[in-house]
């Protein structure tokens, strides 16, 4: 049984109770989130070990890291490097997008399935490496080729796998009627679409989607919706194009809830920042509540090098807004493939994100520490600012280490930046403002200053 | 004539001129918004080749850079690298906020008004620096010290000064009823404080800010209306004393306009996600449209290492919501004093949120790259997104970098994450989304690629 039969049959899995653990919620919550379909538990039972994670309704906003070898550096000590450094950084999930050799995507995907983290894939990848080695060319995949590749990695473990089933000859043809200024720019879209035009037929994950809904349910596999026809910059965002793929999406959702299949949707890509909000709204209005897992959202084109700051800001609002997991985004996006060290700070950034939006999310209207018990996340998320700022306030700089996002980082950064033994930091040293008022209002603080 | 009293003689001045330039604006609409106070352009006469800067109604979103030694580090030579660094990455202004000995702080003004940014300083800092030197202590300064480095500063050329006239006695008795967690982290707020508290007196800045404001006046210093309430943490945020002084700012942004001195205001801060636009709303409301000149905000109080993505996340929000001019936040922030490295990252950071903003101000409702065309600035911002894309899809690299925030970083990571003469990046190399839907769609765009 998948998660979502479970929790409709009435029973309480290891994994519901382990997620009501760890995000704070009853475990009644849970099961019904489930069996509703507004919480995915990604969690193959062919990957021992795997830590049960919610994404969804009540649950914290989770962070993806994406990894993979690419057809220019198919290096698997590299990618076990970045894998190792997402870890560091607190990433939720990884997904392995590699698109080397056949050889080393296998060997990528093994290392990542050995971790405890729920894994992703996007096995039209691995068709299409497949087909360009055997058939001669990408579009020389057969729809009996893609499926056996989904078979094949369901079988090996993997968590979650974006399919493509939105692109169709239907949304197209919308597309082209649209006139986009970048067209299409993901990269599943784009074998899809070239498939689809070279064989003249529809995309057989959107025509034989009973067959994948087999596969997935099976395997209790995630299936996340990918958005084939996400914007690839500001001025297509949310366009007829994205728009006709998210009611299509939607129907989806239908028919895999119905299928007994745990299912997510994925969303943008580049948007302005003032579209953000509504496309989390429309995405949970024609998906009927399905968890939301948006790229970024970037929100402006011209960031290469600082995309991860780009994504935090759309990420930060989209989750506010209600999005339920984010892919991060490295400062490499849009000049090559991430390094160890890009793959940290996107993981760091998109936690920060995360986070923020936690802290805002039930806490739209009123503000502070109050607010629903009910909403546990963002309890909780404000535990952890509000310590900070005791700890702030009397100067404990221990503790300030321990409650940051990256307690490393802050602990090596004061120590190079301040002699050892200052109290204060080097910013304002004896004009610490928190000394001053503390002494001038003689509060019991001053002693401990 | 100061550039308001000119503005309001309806006398275009070469300020206002270059600014309309600048912005893309009407020479009339920036005469009617600086003789309404909503447009300020900070430019001293006695600083010689100041560039005009517009901040406020029609203009871009501006940034600017803290500078100035600490009490720890009076080192001359790195605040000079500073300058520089602040510069390359584009900083619109630069504060000099030195702590250091009086003789290190009349240095590195110096060297920043030989610039051509406007310059900003918070007075109080210089005339607390020589009161512990000269008096012992920084409360023992008297009401004519504060006046006289005001004066003298504004004599050297000063463009803009943080005034801390909203933190009184009334103020303050706020603060002490509301019960904070981080008291006050506002450095000029703190002496404030700690003198009044001292000499049983009324901050003199506020009691006598008629003279204030004649200084001002004949040196034509835009005043910035300081907010030593702001909050030092989320759970702070919006609260009584906050509100409290932003009244009082607002009224005496009143009469600053009514004696014919450009002013602004200042704002927060730590501020939940949730809490932003109601900022900016409610500043922009009780200020009668004064340019707003925020502080971050931070979304988080957990990101020390990384505060500039915190303040990238809250000054995106700001400024879309209506903040005319971002302070940035530096990776150094909550640690110590930046160093070079931190000032560039927190200039680009924050030029990446105010961008952002830009290109969302006025597409709140609409979207994509029409809109009224009276909003010059989000049309220039929407221009080279779009460019951005376009040079993408053609996969131009070296418009690309030429279009990038930072075209050096840009061009610096490409090249060291791809093997020369490689066309696409090492993301996806052979299977480049762009190529490989070009090639499908048989565009003509697929002969370029």
């Amino acid at each position: 049984m998948t998660q979502i039969q479970a929790a409709r049959a009435g029973t309480v899995t290891q994994q519901m109770r382990s997620v009501a653990q760890t995000e704070g919620l009853d475990v009644g919550a849970v099961l019904g989130a489930v069996a509703a379909g507004v919480l995915v538990i990604p969690a193959n039972p062919g990957h021992p070990g795997v830590t049960p994670t919610g994404i969804g309704a009540g649950c914290s906003v989770k962070v993806n890291a994406n990894l993979g070898t690419s057809s220019v550096k198919p290096d698997i000590e590299a990618e076990t490097r970045k894998l190792r450094a997402a870890l560091r950084a607190g990433a939720d999930t990884v997904m392995d997008l590699s698109t080397g050799d056949p050889e080393s995507i296998r060997t990528v995907r093994g290392i990542c399935l050995r971790e405890r983290l729920p894994v992703g894939t996007v096995p039209i990848y691995e068709a299409a490496v497949r087909a360009r080695l055997e058939r001669g060319s990408v579009v020389g995949m057969t729809a009996d080729d893609m499926f056996r590749v989904i078979e094949d990695q369901a079988r090996e473990g993997v968590d979650f796998m974006t399919v493509h089933c939105g692109v169709t000859l239907a949304t197209l043809d919308r597309m082209r009627r649209e006139g986009r200024e970048a067209d299409v720019v993901s990269r599943g879209g784009a074998f899809t679409i070239a498939w689809m035009l070279h064989h003249d037929r529809d995309n057989p994950l959107f025509d034989q989607f009973d067959r994948l809904l087999e596969i997935a349910r099976q395997h209790d596999v995630t299936l996340s919706l990918g958005d084939g026809f996400r914007p690839g910059c500001l001025a297509d965002a949310t366009d007829r194009a994205q728009v006709e793929e998210l009611i299509l999406l939607g129907e989806l959702v239908d028919r895999a809830r119905s299928a007994g299949v745990q299912v997510m949707v994925e969303g943008p890509g580049h948007v302005p920042l003032s579209q953000i909000e509504m496309n989390v709204t429309l995405q949970k209005r024609l998906c009927h509540g399905a968890p939301f897992y948006v790229l970024g959202p970037l929100v402006t084109d011209i960031a290469p090098g600082y995309d991860h700051i780009a994504g935090a800001i759309g990420g930060a609002v989209a989750a506010m807004a209600g999005a339920d997991f984010l892919c991060y985004v490295t400062p490499a996006e849009h000049l090559g493939l991430p390094g160890e060290k890009d793959v940290y700070e996107g993981v760091i950034a998109a936690r920060i994100a995360g986070h923020a939006a936690e802290l805002a999310r039930s806490a739209r209207t009123c503000a502070g520490t109050f607010g629903e018990l009910a909403d546990k996340a963002r309890a909780r998320a404000w535990e952890r600012d509000l310590a900070m700022a005791r700890a702030r306030k009397s100067l404990d700089w221990k503790r300030q280490f321990e409650l940051a996002i990256d307690p490393e980082m802050a602990g090596r950064k004061r120590a190079e930046m301040n002699p050892s033994g200052v109290t204060e930091c080097t910013m304002c040293g004896d004009y610490c403002a928190m000394k001053i008022v503390a002494e001038a209002l003689g509060s019991d603080r001053a002693q401990k200053c």
